[in-house]
């Protein structure tokens, strides 16, 4: 059945299906807009949205139970990186005509998945006919302590630098079915004072210089440290980009300590030191290899 | 200057240009994700996620100033239905890279001059190269009194319907620079008891039996007391769409002074009862005309 013929009341019911109630939840899916308690007492409200396009962050071909969980995965992402936990999404959709019932439940099949993973609540959204490819946004709000909020400018000097898993060749498919890094980073800042953090989406290559110039700091990158994935080049693994791992600073003199504790914690997952913060104006000042700009 | 020469971090700049700091963001535009205070204790937080597509919602030759504000104002027309007042905005904006910047300047201008005239705060956003047409969508975050909250389904048999302002013809001009009647909305809330209400944007013949549903009601339509615009048909007012005005129902006991009540505070906007809630099953069941179906 194309969608052409289904009517938007039935495609909202389809990407909906599923969606329960919620004691947190007054007014859920169905009416102008959601209604929703606010983040308890002490917690800041996280606030991110993000979205996909056919033809730029996923080819026509793709199975669009990945593209799904994607789409909802890369804000999630975003919200580990500032050590929160995600809580709602909504949703816009807009969706070729002639694109098939069939594609619609995979999509829905992908986002559902990755809210219940992550334990995300849908809570509106929209949707319209696209007269070109379709294009998927997702907003995720979330919420994390005041005082576990890690930004991406709170680096300084001497600090070390980690990154977690390994870089490069996510083109290969790992893009599509990435695990955002959330319970890392709620772990990282349970134990110790992780001083700026961001997710790897662009590439190390402009990822880092943008968390050292938040910081204001220049820095210095052990380029063969650099944790990659098999067949990748150091470059690969700069530029890339779409790893979805962690990048944060980390005071000198507490970092071995939050190795040591990571391997327990995580036995599986690399955690590598890559380099450090210098003072702003040394280190280095450009990285060869640069990371993914949607217009250049 | 075409935006495929621009560069992402020149596109980001020009969209979030003015942008100011603002006590309740400790995080704005630039990190991960915003981090803001949540909303005051006794308020319920609004999210609504809307968005706008090249040749759906607007024609390519529109001036992208008013593209800008209708998407701003489009949620804020949502969140003044359930009587709140907005707060923070995030954008995704996916643009063709053969497009220029003027219109680009001309599309953030009209997104500010909607948040300025609001008191909407941007606080993020998302940018993507599109393969296709333009574009826009826009979560807004609002807050609202838990008790002065109104949904869809608040509504009783008996119940009078009003709507303000005349209906039909929007696509003359008016769904490009309507002013969402958030004040109005604030207003009714204020002083009376509104038992249910939504915004107009699919057109009466789609939005009525809608609140009348989820009030679990029928209703009464009187078709020659529709409000209408110059030129309009009562076909035209029922059906057309983007009327952006409200529609509510309320105690038949308190209608005629609050009828009075509005003269005085809004003497130059019509407020006009339509008709009345029935018990379920009775009243008009279809309206003869039709709402607005993006896929119809």
């Amino acid at each position: 059945v194309k969608l052409a013929r289904l009517g938007e009341a039935k495609i909202i019911a389809e990407i909906t299906r599923g969606v329960a109630e919620h004691p947190d939840v007054p007014v859920g899916i169905g009416d102008d807009c959601a209604a929703v308690r606010g983040v308890a007492r002490g917690m800041l409200e996280l606030l991110k949205v993000d979205g996909v396009v056919e033809g730029i962050h996923f080819d026509p071909q793709t199975d669009l139970r990945r593209v799904g969980w994607k789409a909802v995965c890369r804000p999630i992402s975003d919200i580990a990186a500032m050590g929160g936990l995600p809580k709602y999404a909504l949703l816009t959709v807009a969706v070729p005509a002639e694109m098939d019932l069939s594609q619609l439940k995979a999509l829905s099949t992908g986002i559902r998945r990755a809210c219940a993973r992550h334990g995300v609540t849908l809570v509106g959204g929209e949707t319209s006919r696209s007269p070109g490819p379709l294009f998927i946004s997702v907003t995720l709000t979330g919420f994390v302590e005041r005082a576990r909020c890690v930004t991406r400018s709170g680096g300084s000097p001497g600090d070390l630098l980690y990154v977690t898993g390994r870089l490069g060749g996510s083109l290969k498919g790992w893009h599509l079915d990435f695990a955002p890094r959330v319970k890392e980073a709620r772990w990282l800042t349970e134990h110790f004072t992780v001083k700026a953090m961001t997710d790897l989406s662009d590439g190390l290559a402009a990822d880092l210089p943008r968390l050292a110039a938040a910081s204001e700091c220049g820095f210095t990158l052990q380029r063969e440290a650099i944790p990659r994935n098999r067949d990748c080049s150091v470059e690969d693994a700069l530029s890339n980009g779409e790893d979805y791992e962690l990048l944060f600073a980390i005071d000198s003199r507490t970092a071995k300590k939050m190795e040591r504790a990571w391997r327990k914690r995580f036995p599986r997952l690399p955690l590598v030191c890559i380099g450090l913060l210098e003072a702003k104006g040394h280190g280095l000042q450009h990285i060869s290899g640069r990371g993914y700009d949607h217009f250049a």
